[in-house]
């Protein structure tokens, strides 16, 4: 084992280089800033210290220009929503309370005032929300309805005769759940609530309801209780927000995909509902690519810990010679330089993905459509933030136990860093809900050629059509061993895809003969729903490769 | 999905009875004083506060007489050591560093006294350390040695003129670490230390070393610092210990395995050092089945949490209807029910081998040797603590993820568990270095048809006569597919044997090719580490099977 000080076998530079790429200068800014003691959190801090300080982090972030990155120039911002990812990625290094704390307020929060509203919103708020001068929450998930937003039940009535909103919690378990920045630092929140105009419902919508007033005290017939310690990221100020019919202003509707204009009758660039709701659900791609760059960020810092470590101290030897570094252990090396390898695959298919969705985001600010790409992308979002984040909390454990007692002192990282992490797996969407999206993505991706089919109708066709379709050989069938072969990515991508389709084939066929058979389709994708996550991890596999 | 309040399919009492065989009743006892508030601990008490409440519930069990269990009856015990596993396993179900505490001061540092020790140690200290009036602490690890004790650097010299040995630290890297009860409440310490009398070493030996007077302060020539925050079970307070030619009386000495005589004289009734060290590690064991049992406690109460929520717990549903308990999803079945299912397999694996354990330790009391027997059992002790570990941190993961953002509330105690049982799999021997031992064990398992053959001999010896073993068939090559065959206990036995059977023979003949191609024996079993981990997860899971 070579140790760190030596001369490395490859070019540093280029690699970190390659590493920073794109953006290094935003990365830089945050790395400096994370080296300051206002962004250094104590590992025994109690719950109340940590929120002020993850506050106050926050602050100095803003006062830096960092939280408005995303956000046009004449707002305060630099126009450069790849930053956002930049500074998240970036901020992963650090106190994850403070990472997740940046992205409500200036990705979720301020992202969706950006992303759903309009001219008039950016106006009013931008600037305050990039300067952390008002602070703000995101109200999507409810204590009832977690990763089912469509079926969450706050509601959103329409006034006519005060042309105002009514925001309204019709029962105790319809409260909005783990909201960050609602127990104590929000001033308002974007509160998604079912849309009734005139009688009728239009789905899931978007509305910004103050939550508090100017000194700080909750504003009548809101409700907001802490949601206390949590398991990890006790710096971030989570609660639960009931609405007793909440009256707002129609302008706060944030109205780019839906609106009530002014003969009280609604309004939509979208006709179908299904596809509006899916549309105002793109606010939560950016999140998910940012949970996927922070969890690669947690897995680089286990790995640096563990490694760096398993390099210095030294345990057993042969019979009268000194001991050897532990990295010199098989099984150690196997714990942990895998998933140093994985780490490096996922960090290029994480950056991919965040150039491909910058590009879309620029195609739609220059009001180019690119709805497939920007289908694909959600897909592929939602299935690196699952893998992502599973591979942190499995990597940090590895590290610990790699490190031995050392790895279970707290100023070493790994315990807040795992249970920090550690619900990542879970927010922004279940990994195995979104691991479903991806499945039933892949499942209809003929859907242009196929018009409306249902999905009954796409499960039959994908079975039927792949009959003539695994043509291609499986590459490990040739049972070919020579390194040269073993090594070749043509066979490694070659072996992927095949995998791939092999999954998408066999899942098919399973789903179409329970539906054949009568089955409810959402019975019928239940009953193989343990095949759909393992064709949608193949697929992020091969994405992931391809990067 | 049945609901829990529905009358079970099954006899629920008899399965109780099963479960809580044997010594129910200590359980029951136990179980009921985890019910006071003393032994509640709150989720977010400062580490102080931990430590004192955790200090004041051992009290409250050694005030009901559970500290003294496996001592006899006239130190105030009750002469069963089975009852201290079931006593361990019932606090393993309540807060973890309630259950360690117990462990160190009854199990580690009153139990080296009891095994370790002879009937004037007995005499003099085992009735206190049973009822906590003296709380001690087991000195082993060092902050450079953790696994490997054998080459643990502090020295305990024989003083013959003044009868006493001088206890010393003979460089900061050889202090003591991770001690429990040595940052505050250890008033002595059993302490293993290189034995050097008369200019000649022998090996690992114990001696009870005072750390504090009667009023709490450090004795003169012990320097102690606290271990600070821990990942988990910060109720204990761990500290580093170092020695300055501390002396202690000759019958300090824990003189039942090796002493020194009136003369001045080193004499052992185990004349190989190599065994003596051995022996004298026997009191790990039971240390590792506590720790099984207390990883198998850990798992039924995620398990219990996760499982209960899922059956209340509703999310998605066949469009138009009422959505569905979360238990009927596939993906969550199949994260919770092998996991359960393993639970049982893992219960009954660990209580087989505690009576075993009890009836080798009650033959060893009536003078009867079974020394083959017990090293079987210390290879299963340590094979099931390192699996039983590793269950228990993967079963709380999936518990958690299962229960969503529920699972992630502090109050819900899933987070508390794994960080407190996450070091299970490194104390008392990390799990991969204790699985080398149980593949060693099973390597050289032939050892007495073969004298002294030294351990490249074994590894030839196994390697060649395997050509002529591995006769039985592979069950699973017969590719029955019927469910008779698939369910049949004598096929999963058959299975599992044939896999341990061919990782036993593949592993003989690689070190073996190894060892004939001149690599040193250490090397050699470097390079096929993870065959070894492999086959040493084989044996247990065939023996978890067979329970």
């Amino acid at each position: 084992m070579r140790a760190p000080s030596d001369t490395p076998a490859f070019d540093a530079a280029t690699l970190e280089a390659m590493l920073t790429a794109p953006h290094a200068d935003v990365r830089a800014e945050v790395l400096h800033l994370l080296g300051q003691p206002a962004l250094h959190i104590d590992v025994e801090c109690s719950r109340d210290a940590h929120r002020e300080q993850v506050l106050a982090a926050l602050k100095v972030l803003a006062d830096a220009g960092l939280g408005s990155v995303a956000y046009p120039k004449e707002f305060g911002g630099r126009g450069s929503p790849g930053s956002v990812i930049a500074v998240l990625e970036t901020l992963g290094l650090g106190d994850l309370s403070i990472m997740v704390k940046y992205g409500v307020q200036f990705g979720l929060w301020g992202g969706s005032i950006y992303q759903l509203g309009t001219a008039k919103h950016h106006q009013r708020w931008l600037h305050d929300i990039g300067t952390l001068a008002l602070p703000g929450a995101y109200a999507m998930t409810e204590i009832g309805h977690g990763s089912n937003v469509r079926d969450l039940e706050t509601q959103a009535r329409y006034l006519s005769d005060t042309e105002e909103f009514e925001i309204h919690t019709p029962h105790a378990g319809a409260g909005k759940e783990w909201i960050g920045n609602a127990a104590l630092h929000g001033r308002m929140a974007v509160v998604f609530a079912q849309l009734e105009v005139a009688g009728e419902y239009h789905g899931v919508h978007a509305l910004v309801v103050p939550l508090r007033d100017e000194s700080g005290d909750v504003l009548p017939g809101i409700c907001i209780k802490d949601n206390g310690a949590k398991v990890g990221l006790n710096g971030i100020d989570n609660g639960r927000i009931w609405f007793d019919r909440v009256r707002v202003p129609r302008d706060h509707l944030l109205d780019r995909f839906g609106r009530v204009d002014d003969d009280g009758r609604y309004v939509s660039p979208i006709a179908s509902e299904g596809r509006r709701f899916f549309t105002m659900l793109g606010t939560l791609v950016a999140g998910r690519i940012s949970i996927a760059g922070g969890g690669v960020s947690v897995a680089k810092t286990a790995l640096t810990i563990a490694t760096r470590y398993s390099t210095r101290r030294r345990q057993f030897g042969p019979d009268g010679q000194a001991e050897r570094p532990i990295f010199d252990f098989t099984t150690h090396r196997r714990a942990l330089m895998p998933r140093l390898a994985a780490t490096y695959g996922l960090h290029f298919a994480v950056r991919d993905l965040t150039e491909r969705f910058d590009r879309v985001m620029l195609q739609a600010a220059q009001g180019e459509a690119a709805e497939l790409e920007l289908r694909e992308i959600e897909v592929v979002a939602a299935g690196l933030k699952a893998v992502t984040s599973w591979h942190a909390i499995e990597t940090v454990q590895a590290s610990r136990e790699a490190m031995g007692g050392r790895g279970y002192r707290a100023d070493n990282r790994l315990g807040r860093l795992r249970d920090d992490a550690d619900i990542f797996t879970t927010f922004e969407g279940a990994n195995v809900v979104l691991l479903q999206l991806v499945a039933k993505g892949l499942l209809t991706h003929f859907r242009s050629e196929m018009g409306d089919l249902n999905f009954a109708g796409l499960v039959r066709y994908v079975a039927e059509r792949a009959q003539h379709r695994v043509a291609e050989a499986n590459p490990v069938a040739q049972r070919r061993t020579d390194p040269e072969h073993l090594r070749d990515p043509r066979m490694h991508e070659a072996a992927l895809r095949y995998r791939e389709e092999r999954l998408t084939v066999s899942a098919a066929r399973r789903l179409k003969r329970r539906i054949d058979d009568g089955l409810d389709p959402f019975d019928a994708l239940n009953e193989v729903q343990d095949h759909l996550v393992s064709l949608a991890l193949a697929h992020v596999e091969r994405q992931g490769h391809a990067a």
